[in-house]
C-alpha cells in the first residue's frame, strides 16, 4: 500500500483537476454504489468517527473515507477534522493506497461550489463575498477564482481577527486581488455578486432582505439538521435552487429541512442537482437579475471522484 | 501513517498474543462501540467489499477492517480475501497505521477457536481432526496446539491433494506431530477428540451419528445463512453450545438458523458467548463424555483486539 501525504497531493492535484474529475464522474454515474455514511460517537459532543464507503463497479475501484472529528483539537494546535482515504483495486482486490483526505475533502467541496458558480452565477460576476474564513474557506475561494473573473473579495468572520489572518494568506497567494475585511455582514451582502458561506452556524449568517438581484449563493457549511447558516427566507425569491446531492440535503441541511417544514421551499421544487447542471453545461439562470442558490452537504461519490483522480496523477508522477 | 505488511506482523504478533489480547478485551467491553458491518456488492456472486468499523472509547482508539472478496482471484494466483485495518488514535484524531488484515483475520479466528477449545474440550484431548484445509486452516491448527497436548492430526479435505499439501506444510512446522490425511471423513469423526471445521460448505461436512462421546467441535466456516457446514443434528446431543458473538451467529450462521427454525436448537438455549467462557475461566463441560460445540462467525471487536495488540507490539519493536 502506498501512502500519500497532504504535501505530495497538493503539489500534484489542483482545483481544476478536481472540477474536471467530478464532471467526468457525472458522465459515469451508473457504476456508483455507495452505502449510508456510518457515524460512531467516540466522546462528548460532536466527537466521532465517520466512515463513507463508495465503489465504482465499471471503473473497478472503490474507496472509503475515514474521518475523525475531535472538537477539542484546536486547543492543542491540531485540526478538528482529519481524514484518510483508502483505495481498493476491485479487479485484483488489492488495497493500493492511503491518501490523506483532509486537503482532498476541502478541494472537492471547493470544486462543488466552483461548478455551481460556473453554471449558476452571472458570467461577469467580479465581487465574491465570503462568510466564514475557517478551514474550508481557501479552497472555496480557489474554486470561485477558477470560473469567474473575480477582482474583489470581501471577507466576513464572526471573529474579525481570523478574517484578517485569512486576508493575509489570500493576499500572499493572489497579490492582484482587492481584499477587504468587513465588520458588518450587510456590507458584504449588498456588494457581492457571489456569496459563499462556509460556517457551521445554527442561525442565518446573512439577512435575506439584503441580498441583491443577480446574486448567486453557495452554502457549504450546514451539514446537520441543527445547522442553518443560509437565511431560508431567500428561497421564495430564488429563481433557481440546486443541491449537490438531493438525498443528502434532505437528510442533513438544517435550513432546508426547516424551510421544507415551514413551506418556504418544498424539496420537490428543487431545480436539480449538480450532475444535472454539469450535464446540461449551460448557465441556468433566467435573467441577470435572478437570485440563484446552491446547497452542498457532500457525499461519498464526490470523494471517490477526487480520490481516484488524485491517485492516478500521483502514480503517474511516481513513474 | 505507518504501513505494516503481513511479513512484519507475522514476525511480531503470534497466536499466544492474539489469545491474550482477546481475553483482555473481554475484561473491558464497556468501551466497545461498533456499527453494523457494511457490505457493498462489486460484481457477480460473492464479489464485494466489506467494511467493519469498531471503536474503544476508553482505550481511545478505533479501527476499521476493509476487506475485498474477489472470487476469481485463485485463478490468478491471488487470494480471494484481502483485508487491511486502519487504526485511528481517538485522542488526537490521527490515523496512525495501516496494518495488513489478512493474517490478523486468520490469527484472530484461530484465537477464537483456541479459546473455545481451552474452555470446552477435554483437558487431555490429543487427537485433532480438521475438516477443510484451505486458507484459514493453519491458524486453526496453531490455536488448538497452543492449548491442548495434541499429538495426532487428522486432515480431511474434499480435494485430497489439497489436504496432502497442507500436511506437508504442517509437517515442516511441527515435525513431532503425527499427521494423517483421511479419504473418508467418518474415519476422522470417529477418532478425533476435537473436530475443527473450516469450510464454506452448504451441506454438513460430517455425520452427527458418528460423533463420539467427549468430542468438542469448533465450526468457523459458515458465515452466511446459506452455509451449513456443521451437521445440526448434533445440537440436541450437545452438553454445551457456545457462540463467539450471539447476535452475529443469529444473523449469519446457516446451520444454526436452520436448527432454530426446525426446533433442533433454540437460540435462547445457548449457554453463552466466548466472553462468558473467558471470564469464567474454567472448563465448561459436565463430563468427560459430554459433547460440546462452539460456533464462530467473527465480529469487528475481535479484529479491534488483535489490531491494537499488534500495533502496540509493532510500534514497540520499531523503537
Amino acid at each position: 500500500m502506498k501512502v500519500f501525504n497532504e504535501e505530495t497531493i497538493k503539489n500534484t492535484y489542483k482545483m481544476s483537476n478536481a472540477m474536471h474529475d467530478i464532471e467526468q464522474l457525472f458522465k459515469n454515474m451508473d457504476g456508483i454504489s455507495q452505502a449510508q455514511r456510518i457515524v460512531i460517537p467516540t466522546g462528548d459532543g460532536a466527537k466521532s468517527m465517520l466512515y463513507m464507503p463508495c465503489v465504482h463497479t465499471e471503473w473497478e475501484r472503490g474507496m472509503i473515507k475515514i474521518t475523525s472529528i475531535t472538537p477539542d483539537n484546536p486547543q492543542h494546535q491540531r485540526p478538528t477534522t482529519q481524514a484518510t482515504i483508502i483505495i481498493t483495486d476491485l479487479k485484483t482486490g488489492e488495497h493500493v493506497a492511503s491518501i490523506d483526505g483532509s486537503y482532498l475533502t476541502r478541494l472537492r467541496t471547493g470544486a462543488l461550489s466552483g461548478l455551481a458558480t460556473q453554471y449558476l452565477s452571472r458570467e461577469n460576476a467580479s465581487t465574491l463575498g465570503m462568510i466564514g474564513t475557517g478551514g474550508m474557506a481557501f479552497e472555496q475561494l480557489l474554486a470561485n477564482l477558477e470560473v469567474r473573473p473575480i477582482k474583489n473579495v470581501l471577507l466576513y468572520n464572526r471573529t474579525t481577527s481570523k478574517a484578517e489572518s485569512f486576508k493575509k494568506r489570500v493576499a500572499d497567494a493572489f497579490p492582484d486581488l482587492s481584499i477587504t475585511v468587513v465588520e458588518d455582514v450587510d456590507t458584504l451582502t449588498k456588494q457581492a455578486d457571489i456569496i459563499n458561506c462556509q460556517t457551521q452556524s445554527a442561525d442565518p449568517v446573512f439577512d435575506a432582505q439584503n441580498i441583491q438581484p443577480g446574486t448567486h449563493i453557495n452554502g457549504i457549511g450546514s451539514y446537520r439538521p441543527d445547522m442553518k447558516e443560509l437565511d431560508n427566507r431567500i428561497l421564495p425569491k430564488a429563481d433557481k435552487v440546486f443541491f449537490d446531492d438531493i438525498e443528502g440535503v434532505k437528510e442533513e441541511a438544517g435550513e432546508f429541512i426547516e424551510a421544507n417544514e415551514k413551506g418556504l421551499f418544498k424539496f420537490e421544487d428543487v431545480d436539480g442537482d449538480l450532475k444535472d447542471l454539469s450535464l446540461n453545461g449551460t448557465i441556468q439562470r433566467s435573467h441577470d437579475d435572478s437570485i440563484t442558490v446552491f446547497k452542498c452537504v457532500g457525499t461519498a461519490y464526490f470523494d471517490l471522484a477526487v480520490a481516484l483522480g488524485a491517485y492516478d496523477r500521483l502514480m503517474a508522477d511516481s513513474h
